[in-house]
């Protein structure tokens, strides 16, 4: 059996088949599984650890940030539910409904639910209702203020057509909710999150994104306005990497979360959410891997380096090893970074597209001549190229090495994104760019009529990404009916 | 406002009302809520510090130990559930059932639930079910095994009589399984991860424990046998800390778990599962805090300490500051561990009650005295004990001090719960002492016959809390009927 072969045929070039590319990815680096619960997948080992890393960073850099855990209910009364009818229009009809809280055994010897609840829960796809009413007990004076507060949880959205990472019916989150005096705060708090998005998605996945705000029908349901990052995946379409939501008194006042201020008077508090879910790993995936498989920057990466030693004969094993270990162990204790040895009696053929596959950034060979040489052989996983490194030079190279693919992914991510988005004053020209096979940003003037967003989306499937927040002040004109403009907006298909 | 007054006073002594106590501790500590959700608690920031610093620790000696972590669905189909008769069975009465997947707008504008499902979904009370058909198709061959996945998750059981963290419907926890060649594989992996639970309860919570084996009536719906660890609360009580059970081939056999062995024969797997929940927090609350409120132990503390600035004059608080944040710098850079300086324009004692409530183990108060000194005032939560420290012995003496609480907590404990613990031979001793005001466990020989249990359980409210596994290979006679008995058992009222 030639596993070789096999390895590099079961995953489809994008060029062929991107869907399925995507999917075969996943496989082939054992991210993700579909479940027997329709909708809902299993996140594996290897994808799970790359959450893990994820949680870690942005977790600890939300608390830098002063945001605390908490933990609320999974369920929310249907009442609660109920309560702003923006939020529940633009939820209501993918949720997860709990009526029963018994199964009895009936006369078939079948279990049927029974214990009918008087009040029906919904499976939280979103928590604001169930905080805030928390919120309403919790905050009193404007000295209980800001309230900044994270959960890491699951959320269910029936899907009707799911696709693992970036459409589950179950995914993982971590949601803030905030509470302020001041409106200027909360639109403070609001572009503060978003920037630690930023900082973290573009410094620790290499994923460039772009900073803006929401039109009115792309916006959370129950939000002033929507913040956003967005990013370009390989397809040239768009993928909403995590949002950032003003919700102004919106919520506050159904769910009477009031204070007394320095003044003695009682006021409706400013508020904020956001969140970054299981999705991004699904950005992380289209950004960077290729044909060969996954490709995980250093700095997210659950092993960034990984050791194959090379052994011809038998006699010249034992030497191989005990250096790859020392090797390791020099890394370790040097770089307080994992490193896996590859120690199976398998050809290294195999072992290489293995870890290929499965997107480590740094491959070290080692063989009979590297420990007569004193050197090692690393391969960059994104360039495949091959670089000899003297022992003498090993930590310092290695450091290089990682620090150079994580700046080179983000890059060449950058390029491409950059090549594929396009400043157009046309609307023919901008047709023929969003339904081009390469797909791209387009980048126009827009009047803010929700007219002009529809027509866009019936002739090309393309829809406002975000209305980018750093822009010049000037005028133009709208590229759908030409009316006065006052902003440039993103034009593209998203995921 | 006499505010010193008021907090001393919020928590019901435990001689006066355990329970009340119980429910006053965690609300002054700010440790969690009930929530408008029957049953479900809102775990608060200061209760999930706790939680997060329990799962970074075992997290990390279960992975230690080559557990890998993932994430399988909140939902399980209903005919899953089916498959395993004791395990639905164990189950069945306390399931919270999914039916439809939407909300629709009626007549009278209420949201009713639509959308329903061919096959209902039971929200996860555990996951080996859903767990073991995923396993069944990633286990093919002897190669493949042992398998030892883990997750942190969210599991229901609906409670009728919920009480924070010791029985709330949705609680957290982590839990592991395993599958494995051989059944000695797998008891082995049993105790080993009771060992670690052990390990992980004693040194980190300084919660003493006994490993048991659980009797037949109080084993885990699926299970070949089921270990525990049980501690004594304060009211004599035990509480199950953690559980891992020996599934055998119970659960292999209806999920077509199967693998070839080295011979190319086709076998069943050996499997075991395992976990611990913010149960465990319940008893780290009742074993160790006192009337003044939560006492936490340095190891597991969010904030194993605290400093009080203390100024008379306005001109000497500037100086009191600096000097805290000084010694703060210098205790979080020499041993890496959380200080926080209570800077609030508030007298010190109300300061004092405020922290010690919390249960933060030492308080450090500097005073203008003490900066003249060149010293400290370190008071110890458990004793109260006041030790003078002069600057140059800080970072030893305060590293001392830490250790010091946290063995004597353990000890502590442990006093306690030998000295409520009575070894008989007589069913009249052991009754009243299951039915005295104190409680405590009995540990007595018996015969094995459920019956005998039933006739404690009666006659006490008690039940066998575990078969410990460290005992002589002696006989008795059961304590109840009489008749030959090989080991002797622990009988206690039980959380």
């Amino acid at each position: 059996m030639n596993k070789t072969k096999e390895n590099i045929n079961s995953i489809t070039p994008r060029s062929k088949d991107y869907s399925k590319w995507y999917l075969d990815v996943i496989d082939a680096a054992g991210l993700a599984e579909n479940s027997p619960v329709r909708g809902c997948m299993v996140i594996k080992p290897n994808g799970y650890a790359i959450w893990e890393n994820i949680q870690k960073v942005l977790d600890n850099m939300l608390k830098l940030r002063g945001v605390k855990n908490a933990y609320f209910p999974l369920f929310i009364p249907k009442s609660f539910f109920e309560k702003e009818a923006k939020h529940v229009e633009g939820f209501a009809k993918e949720c997860a409904i709990v009526t029963h809280h018994r199964l009895n055994l009936n006369k078939e010897g079948k279990l049927v639910p029974a214990g009918l609840m008087e009040e029906p829960l919904v499976v939280r796809p979103t928590s604001e209702t169930i905080i805030y009413s928390m919120y309403a007990k919790w905050i009193h004076s404007f000295r209980d203020l800001p309230m900044i507060i994270n959960q890491w949880a699951n959320v269910v959205r029936w899907e009707l057509r799911p696709r693992p990472f970036l459409r589950t019916t179950e995914f993982l989150w971590q949601e803030g909710h905030t509470a302020h005096s001041t409106k200027e705060e909360a639109d403070e708090m609001t572009l503060q999150i978003l920037e630690v998005y930023r900082d973290f998605v573009e410094d620790y996945l290499a994923i460039p994104v772009i900073k803006g705000i929401k039109s009115e029908s792309e916006k959370f349901a129950g939000a002033t306005y929507t913040t956003c990052i967005e990013a370009m995946m390989q397809d040239g379409k768009a993928l909403q990497v995590a949002t950032s939501h003003m919700l102004g008194q919106n919520f506050a006042k159904p769910f009477k979360v009031k204070f007394t201020d320095k003044n003695g008077n009682e006021q409706y508090v400013w508020q904020t959410s956001w969140g970054m879910s299981t999705r991004i790993i699904g950005a992380l995936i289209m950004v960077h891997s290729d044909d060969k498989g996954l490709i995980i920057p250093p700095k997210i990466a659950p092993t960034p380096i990984v050791i194959i030693p090379i052994w011809g004969k038998d006699r010249e094993k034992n030497d191989v090893l005990s250096r790859a270990k020392k090797i390791a162990t020099e890394i370790i204790s040097e770089m307080n970074c994992v490193v896996h040895i590859d120690e199976r009696d398998e050809r290294p053929g195999p072992k290489f597209y293995d870890w290929e596959k499965r997107g480590v950034p740094l491959r070290i060979e080692i063989g009979p001549r590297d420990i007569a040489n004193n050197t090692i052989v690393a391969v960059r996983r994104d360039t495949g190229d091959k670089i000899e490194v003297p022992l003498a030079n090993l930590i310092p190279k290695i450091k290089e090495l990682l620090s150079n693919i994580q700046s080179d992914l983000y890059k060449r991510a950058l390029r491409y994104s950059e090549k594929l988005t396009q400043r157009t004053n046309s609307y023919n020209a901008m047709r023929n760019i969003l339904t081009s096979k390469e797909g791209g940003f387009a980048i126009a003037y827009w009047c803010g009529d929700q007219k002009c967003e529809v027509k866009v989306k019936n002739d090309t499937m393309a829809t406002i990404r975000c209305i980018p927040l750093e822009q010049k002040q000037e005028k133009g004109q709208c590229i759908i009916c030409g009316k006065e403009a006052l902003k440039k907006v993103i034009f593209a298909k998203a995921y």
